[in-house]
């Protein structure tokens, strides 16, 4: 600290982080702000790397959602402060919303957070002690991770299983299981798998819980986000006796992820969180105070008044985009994409032995943009390298454009074999 | 767990909160939770408890705000992601609107939160490790303990002396500090107490930060709202080499609570927070991912558009008000209300050896509250027994009516000396 003497006052109140600020850490952000990603400024830039349904423009909130909104603000009466677990019209429409006939949910049943993330955090934090371990799938969405890690909370990652259209791997997920395990985090449909789970599977995975006592974290925010030909189940409506914290929000089934509108569902057959778990929620939601109040005074009529048409056309332009992008890959030698059978995404593997100069996913990432102008995730962003990620909610002519674009590269790269 | 050889599998079943839940505690929800609090059926309601100066109808956003907002809905751009630091042009709007002459921010030095309780979380955790101390005012706002003891960060109460019109007990405060000290929380103007810091008194507090090397959280949420006669300064305005976090937001200046727009500034004329605070506070934006962009993409024309009447308005009212209810308190025997120059509150002290029946500042507050229909919030909450708290945003004509019924029931409880 001292310099020939003298203080070196500059470098002295140099002022340290703190090791959870350097604990906490998004996959998603190191990875893409360490790649080389300049575009080829002769190619239009088709970016299908992040999961917001409102970049292109061609979706968004409807008509109705944004009348709620400015209703709220015209009313006068949604700018103080909200009871920090949220207004209870709100949350009492989010419970009839989520009610099922033989777990029927109440207002106090549910806790509103600043997004899907908030409510991820809430239900992971309320639950888990640093040193407890909780499973989450892999390939999966990074923010577990991340939560947990800043938190201290242990994570051990369960296999999903691509030939078996994503589901879980049973035998894998069980033997991870140890005293200390505290939960088990379920994504359904997947980001970034795009799957949806059949009753059996699902019923499957609660027997696990069951057997081992572990409540369920449901990370639900693509509920009902599935293609045609598919039904979605959640959780909690074949969880029996399990517990089941599920996490939802706005952002992707309302096309809205800027607005910040997330929640945490107590949902429980046998009265399994009423003791401690709705209080520790409760404490939780004290340290922010939940989301912007416009948002929930809009809720009610968001729900209410938002048409089967607004759901149904954004889920035909994300399920023509997978079709399209599927037909377009699967014919491409080294590519291996997994049909999604809902949310937003396409996983594709892809096999470097098969190119002559592709070293992993993130080479393939990287030079893809430098030549094609064509932006994916590389899914070793999600702990599963040599799958790459893309999103259906672009406009499918783009989608078009770019799959052909990944095609000709693909070609170009070839090895002579 | 055994109940007749049976397995209970109901209470087996019963989900433990974690710790951290179980210590995140807001000691206002926890005091006022347990208050006997039934008013008297026969004379209307007046709540002079809660910080929300939009509860009673007379002050909210204005017709530019809401008008920000619409356009942030109908622009159809702001309903995506933002930058989980926030949008840039929020940023930039802030840090114009905070830069001082010879310390200008920039979009980087802004960090955007879910209201000034993230901001407070932010700046308290991107510092500070669990078994460090943050010193914190006392009375002061209890959200610093509750942040603090929820991630197992240590708090020290300093003592602000009523006398003084609540300045810094600067012997007190330095008394205080050891190697294990990570920063000082200043509130300037104060909740609860009202109080407005000179210059002197603020490069007082700063000399002892500087003697010791310790970084400033200024908590400046009321920033510039100041009675007739007052100057605000902002700690960073006088820090010269100390590094500054300086939290803020849209509540309380723009009356608009529940909107949850917040922010953290950087500020320090030694670069001090470049190395590591910079990137901690972006890698804890990454858990929640911000305020609801609506807000945040307004923020340019909130804060461009807002007249100065707007301000001078509210503050108008805050003032009558403070000048109305030390008039009628200052009056009665047994109180010691304390003058604010600012924010929108005023503490009174209260001696109960005034009173017959009267034991503390909650015994008070419920018979008041029964006989009156009178609700103050009583300063135990603040760490500060023996004191109340009014707000000062209710309709003046209000405030006259409260502190006339306060003044009839302390005659009605005197102690016949």
């Amino acid at each position: 600290m001292e310099n020939n003497g003298q203080p070196n006052k500059k470098s002295k109140w140099t002022i340290a982080s703190s090791l959870m600020a350097r604990r906490t850490y998004n996959p998603i952000r190191a990875v893409v702000d360490g790649m080389k990603l300049e575009p080829n400024p002769e190619k239009e830039l088709i970016s299908l790397s992040i999961g917001d349904p409102t970049v292109f423009g061609n979706l968004g909130p409807s008509q109705e959602m944004k009348d709620a909104v400015k209703k709220a603000l015209d009313s006068g009466k949604s700018n103080g402060y909200a009871p920090s677990v949220g207004y209870e019209a709100g949350r009492a429409a989010v419970a009839k919303r989520f009610s099922l006939p033989d777990l029927p949910l109440d207002s106090k049943d549910v806790v509103f957070a600043c997004g899907c993330s908030e409510a991820l955090e809430m239900a992971i934090l309320v639950m888990a002690n640093p040193g407890q371990n909780v499973l989450i799938p892999k390939p999966g969405f990074s923010l577990y991770w991340t939560i947990c890690t800043a938190y201290n909370v242990d994570t051990k990652y369960y296999r999903l299983l691509p030939e078996r259209s994503w589901e879980v791997d049973l035998e894998h997920l069980e033997s991870l299981i140890d005293e200390n395990t505290n939960s088990i985090v379920i994504t359904n449909p997947s980001n970034p798998c795009g799957s949806v789970y059949s009753k059996e599977h699902l019923l499957d995975i609660c027997e696990v819980a069951r057997r081992h006592r572990l409540p369920i974290i449901a990370d639900e925010v693509y509920a009902n986000m599935v293609f045609s030909n598919t039904k979605f189940y959640s959780v909690a409506s074949l969880a029996d006796e399990i517990p089941v914290l599920t996490c939802g929000g706005l952002a992707k089934r309302f096309l809205c992820p800027g607005w910040r509108m997330g929640w945490v569902l107590m949902q429980s057959r046998t009265g399994a969180f009423h003791e401690e778990v709705r209080k520790g929620l409760f404490n939780l939601s004290t340290r922010i105070l939940g989301p912007c109040t416009l948002i929930q005074a809009a809720l009610p009529a968001i729900f209410d008044n938002t048409q089967p048409e607004f759901y149904s056309h954004a889920m035909e332009v994300f399920e023509e985009n997978a079709k399209l992008a599927y037909k377009t890959l699967h014919e491409v030698d080294g590519l291996t994409p997994v049909m999604p059978q809902g949310a937003m995404y396409l996983m594709c593997g892809l096999d470097s032995e098969y190119f002559r100069d592709i070293k992993d996913d993130q080479d393939f990432v990287e030079k893809l943009m430098c030549e094609e102008s064509v932006f994916c995730l590389p899914a070793k962003v999600f702990e599963y390298p040599n799958f790459f990620r893309i999103v259906l909610s672009v406009p499918p002519e783009k989608v078009k454009i770019a799959c052909q674009r990944i095609k000709e590269f693909c070609i170009r790269h070839k090895k002579n074999l």
